[in-house]
């Protein structure tokens, strides 16, 4: 039987799938008749089903499951009036064989629309061509091929904007461009600015803004979790840490590196945002505004995207708390 | 005698110059003696000088003198312990004739540093490149077209940024720019957006974002006044009286315009800087960042160009009620 | 068999009655028992009852019901564990010879306690009699004229107060007189201001200030909805629109009417409320407040009047936040 | 020489008057030239004027002169480039024998536009016939009768509004009639209200609501202070001790006077205005709005008539931090 | 059979318990099936059960049970997959002779770890020991013996912090033992203080300050309910009250009475929580501090014991609205 | 002559005195007569006197006088019009030969009540008499004994509170008595905390909460003055800095180091205060309240010194924006 993805299933075929065991509650219903509620996820689709008290599978479930874990399935993908469900024949824990199969744990998280790899070196490509400053140009290079590894997949939050591997890179990589746009704009605009705008320092501070993100979320193949340090102290602080802990900040001057550690903190903008301090140069006034538009995009995108309540505009009921307009035609 | 810029003038030099009577106060010492306070000004520097009740000048300043009304002066420019001050030898008010010396009034106005014609070419030019749809393309020319002498010197605010002639042109283009590169970005990154983004909407939004401005703001000669309508009604609401009271904006769909009437709306996002509604489209969201940055990015500029306070940030008794670095060498 | 009122049925009455289908929801029990919710109203009683899959009404209903549908029904009102029923002998949709028998789609949505002819006619009688100024009278009687039909059944909104039909002149003839008791007295008290309270342009204002909800809200038989202009642009900004556009509007001098569009723009006071300006006039003030306590005092009614949570005062989970007292014998 | 009021003296005219000395404060020009600037006031105007070193009234001043004593004064009034100043010729304090001839320590003092004994005397009438609960009644006319001599003469406050001799009566006087008003009105509106709106408990709260200003204001001749209890706890709470101590409440059963008290201490509404709890019950709804509306009413007079900004709208340098508006020919 | 404490039965045991029936509701199961969910509580445990129509106790309970009173019951504790459950064999009313098994209805109320008496008694002493001012010694004293009975049992709140039996009195002792220290502290620190630190009166008011929950809070053998006086009024105000009532006020010294009202109305700090004035006064201050973190340490020990998410930190879905951390190990 | 202090000079004394130019300011008055504005402070007293155009002293001043330089007076103190001045009859820098006389820099400069070094003592002793990790104890001795020198006279801040010589150790030492104090007693308290409170962290955070002030602040002779990483990233986060930075840290477990930089991070609560994180920690929660209560008490005290203003309570023209109350005999 041919292995094929969880989210591509169609209405009473049969198939054997790779699948993340993402939700598994013991629940019952009112009259008492206990149910396990599991839930199995690929990038594209998760399905809850229950398993009940009397089905076969109930004592393997109740003993061995665990969420977190992969498992190898053959199934009847089914619409109930419970939504769609999964009539399981066979499952096993994914092994390391099932690798010539195809399998992949990222094949069960949700992933960034572009290349990771591509992003990232073109993240690199701009820290080389417009961060003139060579001490700086080093500093953000050893940071990003530090963790080169981690980037590749870490997600830029646990759900409000870019939750999705690689979702650092594709929100860096956007901001990090407007910062290229904006820094020429406006160093061509104001030309008799003391100092003069850095544009390097600029995309420098585009580029690493977010780097705390690094100690603040543990990207788990099951989702996405806060560290302690991260619910602690904050990835904005955080951020600033890693820029002092790197070897290669020596040599920045140390303007440069108090400008650059302070547009880190300021990107918030507000004290009740996470910044304890406001934007108070050029380069971090720059870094703020195309850090705050691709986050709102993104989030208005992934809500005009989600949203079915009827009429022209959605609820506001949101991340955003507000209402989005979806044209006089919806 | 030749005429003279008054902004160019060195201590101790006598020439003639055409100046604005800006200020012209009656004050006492606290001893009881009276004397008149009078400013003139050009472009580039405003001098205030006192007139002493036995000056040879005092009846003729207590009578005659009005501000608001332009002068051909004849005078010395001198350092006090006041600071600089004119001693007047001869003073009359301007008259046609003065035309063939060089008067024009705009000469006694702080300008944009860019050519306000050039600046209204690349407008229209944006607007026709940029705008796919053509009735909201000529809708936005229309509009300039109808108002484009008073814009070609309406400034952007009385004080608080591009407070100058040909101001409202400065901000408005730069505000432009940055929406078609925005929109261009967005639309590639989002391009599964129901519905897709407007881009010529955000274009043509980003024109009349200010078009209220308009009807708010009375640039007269001797100083920015702002209408009794600007007062009881805003130059946000009063932008979208100008679109819809355009007879071109009878061509433009339902839709198209709903949006755009609601993007000049939300461009200030927040309803105590004036907007009823927040940004609820993806074209009013990117109006609203773009033009943010360029009126804050004015007001800091302006402020690290003004500040004087000694030591490495500025004051925060400033229209952003914050501190601002110099650098480490400041 | 006779034709009853849905909300004047007893229990175990069976009885023929027009109801609109104002809910009809797909649900499934814990065990996956699938039923339909369905819910019936008239003006004075909205009943909701399952429809199992095994009822004889189940295909009927998954194929043919339809929400906002007025309905002729045969059943029998039954109390249940799950609250009142109606256990559904006949049912058809409304023809328009049920018209001889008594069906208005009025009946099926609550009722202002008033005539909305009366107080249509009692309106006029106060623009007619307390607005001195010929053209301000006019161009508030060509409004209300102009929108008569629409007028006598607009509700003042989908629920905060007034959320039934001829809301809107309820509330309104409820401001405009203790406007013109507010208008006199103040009048008389302060004598000298300058320029003198206008008492009629008071008046019109309190007629006019709500106008926008013509625009904003669209009363449909099945429930009220908002329009795109209405979340967009909102009632407030709407209401100027309507005096702006009235060809009466050009008879009313410049002051009187910035006055005017200043009014009902400034009637919620605050900018989080929806009002970009404070009231910067007297007549503007007056209208404020006597909306303000009008439509307050509204929804004090209805939460005392709806809530059962037990002992001295009501729960705050309401529109206003906070709880009210019943009195110490409650 | 006749006595003459020192507020109708022209320019150039020599008189006697009676005058309180409002002002004495020791000051020098910045040249070290030593004076003393002191104003004299009656109920309309005052005038300040310096006492020079060399001046033959210096030593006397310096002595002598006392802030809040009132003088018999001959003088010649003059203008001069400080504004209006007196020209002292005679001055001695004033004694007993001058009541004779028409001193009275009032005339000093700004008043009430009314009558204090006539605002008195209706607002008992009020209470008699629109308060029918007889324990009630007694008790509202117990602390009016029990406080009559200050009540005559107190301002309702400092600066803010109605802050002159008789103000607490002015202002309670149109708020009591204001709350006859809304309480007949809101009765016949809401006759299903449970409990029914009481409204002689409306008129009861609408004369009580400012009683505590009693306790908070001191009205001395030279000038309103704050008491200490006033200052550490507030006339809102002050009012309901008044209403708690009086003998005559006990007679008022306990529902209707924690009513009472509840909308004193609800009056303001907002905690941050000083009510610890907003109103909770439609009485108290009702005092808030006719309260607030008559306080902002007279703060907006006072500015319209004190303001003199060019230009159609005022500064909003003023109580209520905003602009009004004076028309388009101001 | 013996008599066991409800809290202390284990899995499967029978045994004879009394016990607070604190919740009964009627209900139903999706498929329309009814059954009372009924909860019996004892000071340490709460157990809620279904009683199904068809039970030989539907009609008992329907008929007889009643939220609120004391039963004894004889039971079988069972653990379902609803939790754990109560399976009666018997079940009566508690009578009189009751005692004498040891049924005291404290005896299923939640308790202060400390034993009342003996906190009362501290209380008392600390007063003798710590207010040197004879009189505010007597006040206080008065003030805790005429309530002794009251004070032994009340709880601080229904919910928020110390909400059990004798909840005032833990709150109180603690705040007034860090009153001690603080003022003995600061009184040192500050020798030069004028009027100096009234080292007695933070004491008295340490131990005052909530003493107006007397009249707020009604401590129901079935629960806490707030009086109709404490929704419109509030404990701090009532708490005053309680002060000016006592007839050993009289003889404290008007300033010293004064600080102590204040002190009491001022503890919360800021009017949104209920204090019409910030601390104005040494004393006042350091009551504040005592008391707020004696609070906010006892709510976030609660959320600290009851939060049982995974991971480092609690939800923030609780009383303060922010997350706690557990520790890396948690 | 003898050399005394300036601050005990009397009127009409002439002496020798060690001072600080404080203040030098180039001023005209009004009729453009040119003076310098110069002030002489040691720690007691500061006095301004102008030194004008004609006056011997004039060139000198305009040349040689700088602020912040140490100078020896010889001078006679006068009362003036203008307040103290000071008749200078001798002055030159401060030489080295000076000591000897008594100069010391300090001696210009307020200073805290107690003895800087006796402070640190202590500090040290709680430290290591309170906390009982090794480690920890280890890392705050070595932070306290590594910067021994600075912290003997850093002010806390340059004018909030503690504004003077070893106003830092002032602070801290008491903030640190208060959470030794505080640690035991809530120990006590919670027993079955988990974690149980760690009183030693909570001693080690009282004692480190202010120690980036080491980093923000710069204590120059003549007055104290922020850095520019002071103003870009603030104390709070400097302290962490600190710690994070000191080689002794790597020696102490992560969860006590991740605790104790939190509860640094945390203390000042708020994020418009600065933190960007609430006090998340039983520890964070103690310093936090002692921190604020020091350092409220100490404004309070500083303002019921100052404040000038006639009657029971001071001004609301302070840093708390709130009246004190000095009494009712004040």
């Amino acid at each position: 039987m041919g292995i094929l993805k969880l989210s591509e299933l169609i209405v009473g075929q049969e198939a054997d799938c790779f699948a993340l065991l993402s939700i598994k509650e013991e629940l019952t219903t009112r009259e008492g008749k206990p149910f396990w509620k599991v839930g199995f996820r690929d990038a594209g689709r998760e399905i809850t089903s229950p398993i009940w008290d009397n089905s076969s599978w109930a004592a393997d479930c109740r003993q061995h499951w665990a969420p977190g874990v992969f498992y190898k399935l053959r199934a009847v993908y089914r619409e109930s009036n419970f939504g769609p469900q999964l009539d399981i024949r066979r499952i096993r824990e994914v092994v390391e064989a099932d690798a010539a199969d195809g399998f992949d744990p990222a094949m069960c998280l949700p992933q960034s629309q572009f290349d990771p790899q591509q992003m990232f070196d073109e993240l690199l490509a701009i820290a080389r061509q417009r961060i003139a400053n060579p001490a700086l140009q080093n500093l953000v290079e050893s940071i990003l091929q530090g963790h080169r590894e981690l980037l590749l997949r870490l997600p830029a939050a646990r759900r409000n904007h870019h939750a999705f591997v690689a979702g650092w890179l594709e929100h860096t990589l956007s901001v990090t461009r407007t910062c290229v746009y904006l820094a020429d704009k406006y160093a061509d605009y104001y030309p008799q600015l003391k100092p003069p705008l850095d544009k390097g320092l600029v995309v420098a501070a585009g580029i690493l803004h977010d780097i705390g993100k690094l100690r603040e979320i543990d990207p788990q193949p099951s989702g996405t979790v806060y560290t302690a340090e991260g619910e602690l102290v904050g990835h904005i602080l955080l951020g600033r840490d890693v820029v002092r802990e790197s070897p290669a900040s020596a040599a920045v001057d140390a303007d440069t590196r108090l400008r650059l550690e302070h547009a880190i903190l300021a990107h918030q903008r507000l004290p009740e945002w996470g910044s304890p301090k406001p934007p108070m140069t050029p380069e971090a006034m720059i870094v703020h505004y195309a850090d705050d538009l691709d986050a709102k995009y993104a989030i208005m995108a992934g809500i005009l995207r989600d949203d079915n309540r009827a009429g022209p505009v959605t609820t506001d009921k949101n991340l955003l708390r507000q209402k989005f307009y979806r044209g006089l035609e919806a």
